[in-house]
């Protein structure tokens, strides 16, 4: 990972930090990988926005190949609606009150809306929500497959699709998420094998009822290389596009395809052993634990051992790596997608920092 | 904490979840109290805004009798120095690099500034960043009192004023954080000694060298109760104005003082004895652990086993809280700084629920 440091060094003299920086190259890698691994078995790739929120980005997903995005919340759908983005599915089990309810009857008047549900409950609020053309909003069934999260027993899919086309909404197939694969290969390709079984029987009890499984989404970048079922339509990765040190120990990256960082400045270094950073948890999010640190140097073994908001506390034991206090060094989140939050900006370079632009975090601050 | 449910019953039609609600009324009461008890210690109030980042806020606790304000940022700085208040203290040990420069100058010249410092080659940066001005720029030496953080021996605090003085930038006083008094009273007594001792080492430095402690200046709110030693001459809590589950376990606030929570929604109930709310580690970061939780439901004891992005985990053993898919429940956050980092803007009413405004989250996303 020196090609951070190394960036960093060209860029230093013309930024502030912290901020999040962005390798371009690294990131279009992941992004054309990605696509071609899905194109080479006839799967649709419709990345996750909660990852970057950035419509530059979510750009360079369509130009690759994506047939749409994935978004996380209706703010997040607004944001890139307006920005053009125009086949969006929620892939949450959306309640449809308050204001929400004209939200998402105007989201979808501006796109191929589809909606998450996982309960007749929701159903109806949607249809409400959606007035006298309830036949504009697409809903995907959302299944369990072990995450013990949201959605339904795979065998009560083909009920609620009823439910739906019943009030006129139009079910359209069915999606689940494989929360339970973050940990090594092993796990991964199981709760991967979990995901098709449980998809397998969704679309069988859609069939059942009489209703189409045109879509069959597939989650996530950790189970991405076992999503091949020839069941699976398409898959919603989000974290792939940066990588991060979760997921390089799971396997599911390298460390040359992390492509964010966290830029940040040597502050104080009192404390025998230990130097603070500008980096803290506002900038982190408070991702890790003591065990695995809360993000690390690239290029060293050396990692947050705790994060208070505007400080990180970056112990030196082994006396191999000692920055001294206005040194700028690259962290690597351990988990990519709070880091987004924070900030104004993406500071966009390439490997060799030469090239600086900045991209708006288009729709951070839009959580609901 | 049963206001915060009837405030939300109230407010449910008008909002969207998840959104952070602030009682205005509670907020208003934390603000007076805190300001009461500091003016009748003769302490000066100078409250740290890292927790709302909201200018509106900020005002409110000038009208209190607060004599400026608290930063934890260059970025923080600026939104209020903008907004035109003109005595801001920037509690941390800045380095001046890269465009930070130019922007310290710029507030400098906007507001009465006062910079934290801990070392000889930050003050040498901050010298160079002021060119021939380094008269406008006041700095505050930074001492460790047992957080291990930032912050010199209190003993070195002559030598740095002396070498602030040297380079032409304004020594005016002392200050330290005591961040190892987030326990329960006997520990937030004892680091409240603790800072005492490290100040009045520092204060008696400075006096050796010639230099004036003007300003002798004490966090946090877990150790306000105890900070009314002589020596201090003003306060620097920020998480008072609104409290938070921390603080009530420590005893620094209590449940009735919680002045904002997050309304989230319940989406999903499939697992037995557990609902999904729509609050996750985006809108309340990820501050807790498995046995304290992730934040919890006011009025009952549920607490979120754990959270995700977007989903946040309420297991309900007991069988007394069952709330149902729809129901919309106010979740207080462990840590209430890192959460208006989430949002655009804050939904303002009062404990009946019925007045409603939107505050912006002014300095929400300028981190560096």
């Amino acid at each position: 990972m020196n090609r951070l440091q190394r960036a960093l060094d060209a860029l230093v003299e013309r930024i502030d930090t912290p901020a999040p920086i962005v390798l371009v190259d690294v990131m279009q890698g992941n992004i054309d990988r990605v696509q071609g691994f899905a194109d080479q078995r006839n799967i649709k790739v419709r990345p996750h926005v909660k990852t970057h929120k950035c419509v530059e980005i979510g750009r360079r997903q369509i130009e690759a190949g994506a047939v749409g995005i994935t978004a996380g919340n209706v703010g997040e759908a607004e944001v890139f609606a307006a920005a053009g983005f125009d086949d969006i599915f929620l892939a949450y089990p959306i309640w449809a009150a308050g204001t929400k309810r004209a939200r998402i009857r105007r989201l979808a008047e501006s796109a191929r809306l589809r909606v998450g549900v996982d309960n007749v409950a929701a159903i109806e609020a949607l249809a409400d929500a959606m007035g006298d053309e309830p036949e504009r909003l697409q809903v995907v069934i959302e299944v369990d497959c072990g995450a013990r999260r949201s959605g339904a027993p795979a065998e009560a899919a083909g009920d609620l699709a009823l439910a739906a086309r019943k009030r006129g909404l139009v079910p359209v197939g069915v999606f689940t998420y494989p929360g339970h694969g973050g940990a090594g290969r092993d796990v991964r390709r199981r709760a991967a094998q979990d995901q098709e079984a449980a998809l397998t029987t969704a679309v069988r009890s859609l069939t059942d009822v009489g209703v189409t499984a045109e879509v069959v989404s597939a989650g996530s970048t950790p189970t991405l290389e076992f999503s091949t079922s020839s069941v699976i339509t398409e898959i919603r990765p989000g974290e792939y596009v940066f990588g991060d040190l979760n997921n390089a120990r799971l396997g599911a990256c390298t460390e040359d395809q992390i492509a964010l960082f966290v830029a940040g400045t040597v502050v104080s270094d009192w404390v025998p052993d230990q130097v603070i950073l500008d980096v803290g948890n506002k900038a982190l999010s408070k991702e890790g634990s003591p065990e695995i640190g809360y993000g690390g140097i690239a290029g060293t073994k050396a990692v947050l051992s705790k994060v208070n908001e505007y400080h990180g506390f970056l112990p030196l034991p082994d006396g191999e790596f000692c920055p001294s206090v206005g040194t700028v060094v690259p962290v690597v989140p351990n988990h990519v997608c709070p880091v987004v939050l924070g900030f104004e900006e993406l500071i966009v370079t390439d490997s060799t920092g030469t090239s600086l632009q900045r991209w708006p975090v288009d729709a951070r601050g839009f959580l609901n």
